[in-house]
């Protein structure tokens, strides 16, 4: 019996994960192109012959369920499919987790979309088959992401001190916050060129800075040359190497290896943007571009000029076509049909469980800042006990969106006393947090005067 | 050439038939948990290589349509599916008997889900492939109680004499009509828990007493003990046994061997009930609920306590999961794959055609009293001319929806006079029914006097 | 490498062509109704075994999507399917030509519904695999035309000389397009009986009198008989043939072979017709129609009286059956799989690409006359840019919808001259229209003066 793995991050995968899926998908394009198969039909394998994976897909998609649907075939199994809400358990009232534990019974694997941040890592909760997160409102995109990557590869980059620009909506897209984490681990540079009031969430600069081994360079070194780039961050060689690189040292080469563009996340704002970044043939004009590949997660909606469709820079529709090789990989790897190659022994994946994990249930408990997260919403909430990790002294992150939170105050059940200084109990069990020292005074908690004094003295 | 069979109600299979089905569902579970099989994917069978099943879905559905697609998938066969009115030919106005004709052209079997009672039924009078009942309105889901029975079996329950406890929206849940007459035939006792105004229909209950060998138990039996059961039936071991007992004797025991919730069927019902009975841990700490099975068709919408989930006796997600080795046994038998254990020797299922049939349609005839009945609708009412049985001397029954009529005039086409003693015309030709003296009279018949003044005399 | 085939219009195939797919289709029905086979299970070929057909519906369906499905089960390939643009990635603003170029790396096969007429064709110009028409917006839908003519080859018909009469919205219904050019061609004679107001387009008209070898019958050759008929087009048995036919000659053969009803097209029109036209037994009681095979797309909505559905006359259900056979010979033939009957020496089909095609970007230059046609729609429209068929000296076709356009005038950007005489400059690529003199002057383009100089000459 294997461990029961599930990809609802990119994070979840280690960078030697990755390159695995990239060396079997590698192989399974070239089954699907080759050449002796008559009139184009790619000859499918076998591995997954009588498997069953369900996509429960909770908002529009065509391209997502559709190319694991096709890779569900290629490899020789079957897909059974919700792809519409209005037509499914949901319209009756029925919880994610709920359809999960129930899908379980049916298939073999779960893909699963879903408006709400950290839905999927809510699903895999209750799955007792593998969950792989096909978008979960803002946060994550991975298996996009492998489709990223993959293509670069593919294009002939070298992932690592690669030059990589990011246009658009940086804060509504998930494709984008998968996308950042992993080229700064594969050691990628990023420059950052967010739609105005689209900035990329201050927690993923925080990831990037402080469990990413990224550096941000200062806006001074590159402000003449890229007055549209928001933030520019290196990847650092080594961990901890940051402190000991000069500034004279930073170099950001001007070439652009990859420009990756994405459209307005309409789905996730209010309004409409009064202005918003559109690549064209005149942006991309410029020497440093004159290698760049164009990535775009599609569909598009005008932020990309068709007309260059026919530029020979343009890589998203073969971006697009790397989903099929890309998902066949992960789903054989996930089902452990390449026996020798199976994500079996994973420990937790790039990001191991090294912090502690902190559950509230009680009233008036602090909750997730991101009012988008999966525990905000009235029916899947109850089935998402506020749920924290601590990342670093003064820094909670929520299990299910990985939104931090920066200003809370940390108290004890036992002593009901409460810390501003974020100290923690010895005892796990005793601790429970508050959003403010006014709603931990209102729960009934005191502040810890003791320690004050002690501090005093 | 076998008989074609349809499963539009639960009494269309015999006791025994469900018994052999149970058994072939048991043979399929054992493949389906066989621990030699990598990586916990149920071995297929292919039984049904080269079949299609067709889903006709005309309302929403997760559960009951992909239990359908897995089944026939691990069975080696596959599914076109019509999940959706809104994309479907009803869209742009075809009837449910014109899209059953054709899509008995494609598929080798038809599943029907419909928000109209009696659908299924009008869709197996035109289909030439079997047609399942997935849900026809408030009257029957004849699989997803094969689902219940099975669970109850694999949960270690004697169905005979066993004690089950049903609570909710008895009125608009067809999962609970199937139920019980299921309940009765096996032998079981039934206590009723109905919410405030959703009582079960009074045609159920006259079924219950009258054709399905059940007693009611006189309300001073059990009020002190129980005071939410609204009724308590007996299965007498032999039919006309009832007279037989005597009062001191009914005993019911305490000991509730199944607790069946159900959600508010909001779909049946204009508004929301004022108060809904909740079942959690403690309704259940009671000793009587000590070793209860804990039975929810699903989706549950707060009727059903999440804190319940770990709960030993929470047996509904199990239930969920017998779906799929229920269904395979189903088509398996319906399309004769199991050759020696084909259904194909039905000569009428538990209820035969016993009772004579009368085909009206002529203007001011009697129209089924049940007004969410697949007659009543605008399209559909075109292909179902009203039809009834006679079931008691006084008693029709719909032949679409099995709603019963107690109220009705007897007419003869011949003599143009009518009886309201419900005395039948000689020759079946001649018998037209109306709804009342004042409907036969204005559509030209008359009160027939000769008979009544042999009465007088 | 076989050369790339679509069929987005019947005029796509030859008459060989159609000849082929019946004997194909002709060779799969007998295997279906295969009477050694168990349980009326159509026996199932491994012919496009590991092929994949992508079904894109941007319009309600279930007939076509399902045979299709179906017919590619029994071919032992899969499907993937997008049924609901309100679920796809169209709900985020995806183009038509975006969808098909990603799902062309799929899929083997694309099939594609749109309420746009053209749709197919511009799916067509960025495919990379065939592209099959399923109905597009009130042009064509071929596929159904093969399963008509099949039908009637079944029914016993010799479809040249055939007499056929057609009923109802010719204007709006896609499938009376393609049926009368396929009727033209294998040379029957065709009554159009419209609605009132619904009358074929003039350029279907122009077609079968210019195009498609029909003649026009006087008007008061068959007006006494046949009130209700709108026109009458024999099929000349050679091309010119017309002009040596005198007037006495004309005797159309009074026995119906065939009546075709179509229902109102009801997604094509704003308001609902006043009155529409029925048939029932009443209107087939005359002798004419005593041998008159009865024809419907369906789905029928009253059009058609049920009570024709026992009449030994009524084809529609087994027409609709024939949906399967018709369609595995198609996507058979299409990729390949019948090596010897592939459709691969196709040059252009009926109707060869004899006319020079001009293509239109500049502001202000001609635009399709037709307002449903995909070059109108805000989001499509970007990928198709105008382009026309020049197919005779005062008429252009649009390359996507085909309707005609016959006001036009003709300039050279060379020149800058505009000529209301429609002569075309010699060099193709100076060729410009505009819709009138008066757009052509905004443009700043100015009438040929010296050529009109000369023919006052």
């Amino acid at each position: 019996m294997h461990e029961l793995r599930h990809v609802t991050s990119i994070n979840d995968l280690t960078v030697d994960e990755i390159e695995t899926i990239f060396s079997v998908a590698g192989d399974y394009l070239r089954n699907l192109r080759d050449p002796n198969l008559p009139h184009r039909i790619g000859r499918s394998v076998t591995d997954a012959s009588g498997a069953i994976l369900a996509t429960l897909f909770y908002e529009p998609s065509t391209r997502t369920r559709l190319s694991f649907e096709t890779a569900m075939i290629r490899l020789g199994g079957k897909s059974i499919s919700s792809a519409d809400p209005a037509t499914s358990s949901a319209a009756k009232g029925e919880s994610l987790a709920d359809t999960v534990r129930v899908a379980s019974n049916y298939a073999d694997m779960l893909v699963i979309r879903h408006p709400r941040d950290g839905a999927a890592k809510l699903a895999s909760c209750y799955a007792s088959v593998p969950v792989v997160n096909a978008g979960d409102g803002a946060h994550e995109h991975p298996t996009q992401t492998l489709c990223d990557l993959f293509t670069l590869r593919q294009e002939g980059k070298n992932l690592k001190h690669m030059n990589v620009a990011i246009s658009g909506d940086l804060k509504g897209s998930r494709t984008i916050h998968s996308f950042v984490y992993a080229l700064a681990r594969f050691g990628a540079n990023i420059m950052l060129m967010p739609a105005k009031g689209m900035e990329m969430p201050e927690h993923v600069h925080w990831r990037l800075r402080n469990e990413l081994n990224c550096f941000a360079v200062p806006r001074a070194r590159y402000e003449k040359d890229n007055a549209s780039v928001d933030a520019l961050y290196m990847t650092a060689d080594r961990p901890h190497q940051l402190s000991l690189i000069s500034d004279a040292e930073i170099k950001p080469r001007k070439n652009i290896d990859a420009m990756y563009v994405t459209r307005f996340q309409k789905e996730r704002w209010a309004g409409k943007p009064q202005e918003y970044p559109t690549i064209d043939q005149r942006f991309l004009k410029d020497k440093k571009f004159s290698r760049t590949s164009l990535l775009h997660p599609l569909p598009r909606v005008g932020e990309l000029d068709i007309a260059l469709d026919t530029d020979r820079r343009a890589a998203y529709f073969r971006q697009a076509a790397y989903g099929v090789p890309i998902r066949m990989a992960l789903i054989s790897m996930l089902l452990g049909f390449a026996r020798e190659k199976r994500l079996q022994k994973f420990a937790g994946g790039f990001m191991p469980e090294k912090y502690e994990v902190y559950v509230g249930s009680e009233p008036g408990v602090l909750a997730c800042v991101n009012e988008n997260c999966i525990v905000h919403d009235a029916m899947e909430g109850k089935y998402a006990p506020q749920r924290f990790q601590l990342v670093a002294p003064h820094r909670l992150r929520c299990f299910y969106c990985e939104s931090d939170i920066a200003e809370f105050v940390v108290a004890n059940r036992k002593t009901r006393h409460f810390s501003i200084d974020a100290e923690m109990p010895r005892n796990e069990r005793d601790v429970v947090f508050f959003a403010s020292p006014e709603t931990a005074m209102a729960a009934g908690y005191s502040a810890a005067k003791r320690r004050r004094k002690a501090a005093n003295a």
